[in-house]
């Protein structure tokens, strides 16, 4: 109950920017590498920010007037506009290497 | 069979302005008029858009280092970056109306 309650909050926490401490390695990105880093990313919902814009693609969308097959998006999405320019660190092997637009800096409902 | 392949055409289309001509009223917006206006959206894929951030993003989440409760998008957005100031129209009584950021006026992968 506690943790559905939990749970609840979260998927309703607004756009905003957030982060995770994780070794490089754990980025995905092929490096192998214990050095730690701080991750940051956009997460949330940005249902406050909808314009009319969003309220007519949603309706002509389901009144059929734009094709199904088409792939339009009727919500604004929480996105990073700037990113941390590059990160460097070393990898286990004692190789240095610097990595572009990993990490975000600012959030917005786009 | 060439119905499948238009659709898939449609489906591999990269983020655009595109328009469709419309009656007010079938905007949704909830005013009753029959005058017609090009309406522009943006819709089309953003896969060739992708940063280290999101290559990153959707590593952690499916590594479960991001919880699935947060709610994160991990490929680009086709948005709006502009919207046409605002619509203007008589409705069927003849009244006039300024709506404002009904259409877009310029898309991109964010």
């Amino acid at each position: 109950e506690k943790a559905r309650r939990r749970r609840k909050r979260r998927r309703l926490r607004p756009c905003a920017l957030r982060q995770v401490e994780v070794t490089v390695g754990e980025l995905g990105l092929g490096y192998h590498s214990d050095e730690t880093l701080l991750f940051r990313y956009c997460s949330g919902r940005c249902n406050t920010r909808r314009h009319n814009y969003d309220i007519t693609l949603e309706h002509m969308r389901k009144a059929g007037l734009i094709d199904s097959d088409e792939l339009v998006r009727y919500s604004p999405c929480c996105r990073p506009i700037t990113y941390e320019k590059d990160i460097s660190f070393l990898d286990n092997s004692s190789k240095y290497h610097t990595v572009q637009e990993v990490s975000a800096r600012e959030c917005r409902c786009t």
